[in-house]
């Protein structure tokens, strides 16, 4: 079982209520593979360029996660986002995006990479990713995440690549968009017409919810006294959820493991915000996430007590 | 065991994108005592007009809820509320208020309606649900909602009388905007320390969220596909709440009691935004209230299967 995860990967220039980083380890390829590293085997597919070097490298060796597949780049620079959230964390502002070696990204896998039994496409080009989807033809589980960016400038392309995946991560936002429903139900019915069984909602600080055959499932956030930094939660989200579909080693999960899936990216995703970039992830332990997953259980739990009926 | 409940007891002229209504039977304290009488027995107090009669009394009737303190005022309109709705139903605008009989209102309760076991102090004036509270002494449960504008403009009375009453719900904007706190976890710690023991959150589309002395607790919104008309979503939500906590006999009711509640609250308020006004919980049955309760149950649940530990 392995997962294999094609996206950015970044260095951060980060500026939030909590404090500045400059040039941190991240990207959507990064946030994903080290939360997955978590429950499975992961391989991550990306560019970077000459200013990538060792120190970026162990972060991943450290979590096992396989980097045969991250192009390096001479004479050339990596991608580089710089940003500064508001007060409340939801709002991002875009200072300077220096897309790099990223501009003209179009991988071929690995054979050891196209051999994922789970397959994640983060948020780049459409055609792109249509294109990696189908070097992975034995994925059983392929998951897509993507953006307004894409949604405005190549829909027709993002829809034609949602008819080949299982799964769709979005914000609500870019739900609604995508499908011009402002209602969040029939939006992700509209969704599900398109192809993929799972719509996998993320909601920011209210949690997530999933729409499958089976019926709706809503998990919430981890209410955090603290949240440091809120780049790449919803990619470590996708990352728990697929790492741990995928160490579950069944080509077909069933509704429980897309629920519990999903209740592991959400654990991922909080501990994420806990501190900047990938800094809380690197020194996560296995326990901390069982903790914290009987945590959700009890955050949704609840028993009738003997009620004096009228 | 009975609940009562003051509030705005009004005439709603209501436009929301699936059509619009005329003066239709509205107002806080008709909404949280028609979702109320579902779990117990309710005394409404409040102040109508001479243009409020017996079509509107009959639906209280209908219900079993006790009228006795509904004061009627000759040569005087009840309170009338106009407003649109955006098209995601989130967004209300007012287009005119019309206190009339409203802006006078102190009511004296009578000996019937101030030995209730249960109060609920709805949006109103501070002081007034404070003089209110006082009436109330032997209620052994005591909720109160407001609004931005009281935080706004009489933030040390609410204050005042959020210190005599157990559970308070507000928004979440409302809840940040009082304590200044953008962060959910840290507002609602602040409000607690203020006195009360329970946070309720009102979350619109989101759902509502609960912060005790035990933890917190999450219940999503039931994921209707069409919502026709929200308003009183929040009344209904807490009458549900405070009628299914009285209902229990218990004066310091479990936290299992308090979820629960919160639980059939989102109920309520789920049933109640599938018509306009009063019309959907009007004819509203027992059954249809069990079966729902059941759908939020699977619908927060979730067993984790067994996993291929690495």
């Amino acid at each position: 079982m392995a997962v294999t995860v094609v996206g950015s990967v970044a260095f951060d220039s980060l500026e939030t209520p909590f404090g500045k980083r400059d040039r941190v380890l991240g990207g959507a390829a990064t946030h994903f593979s080290l939360a997955a590293s978590f429950f499975t085997d992961v391989r991550v597919v990306g560019v970077v360029g000459e200013d990538f070097g060792e120190e970026e490298l162990s972060v991943y060796a450290t979590r096992g996660v396989n980097t045969d597949d991250l192009e390096r780049v001479s004479g050339a620079r990596s991608f580089h986002w710089s940003g500064r959230y508001e007060e409340d964390l939801t709002v991002a502002h875009t200072l300077d995006t220096q897309l790099n070696v990223f501009a003209d990204f179009d991988p071929t896998l690995s054979p050891g990479a196209a051999a994922a039994s789970t397959l994640f496409l983060a948020n780049i080009q459409p055609d792109l990713q249509r294109r990696v989807r189908r070097q992975c033809r034995d994925a059983s589980i392929v998951g897509l995440d993507s953006m307004n960016y894409w949604i405005e400038s190549a829909r027709d392309a993002l829809i034609e690549t949602m008819r080949e995946v299982d799964v769709v991560t979005l914000n609500d936002a870019e739900l609604r968009m995508l499908t011009g429903e402002p209602n969040l139900a029939r939006a992700a019915r509209s969704l599900r017409d398109l192809g993929p069984r799972v719509a996998l909602v993320k909601q920011g600080p209210y949690g997530a919810c999933m729409f499958t055959s089976r019926g709706y499932f809503s998990i919430p956030a981890y209410p955090l006294e603290t949240v440091i930094d809120p780049t790449g939660a919803g990619d470590s989200f996708a990352g728990g959820c697929f790492g741990y579909l995928d160490s579950l080693g069944d080509p077909d999960p069933s509704d429980d493991a897309f629920r519990a899936a999903a209740v592991y990216g959400s654990v991922m995703a909080s501990f994420a915000v806990e501190d900047f970039g990938t800094e809380r992830v690197q020194r996560l332990t296995d326990d901390e996430i069982t903790a914290r997953f009987a945590e959700f259980k009890r955050m949704m739990s609840f028993e009738e007590p003997v009620r004096a009926r009228r």
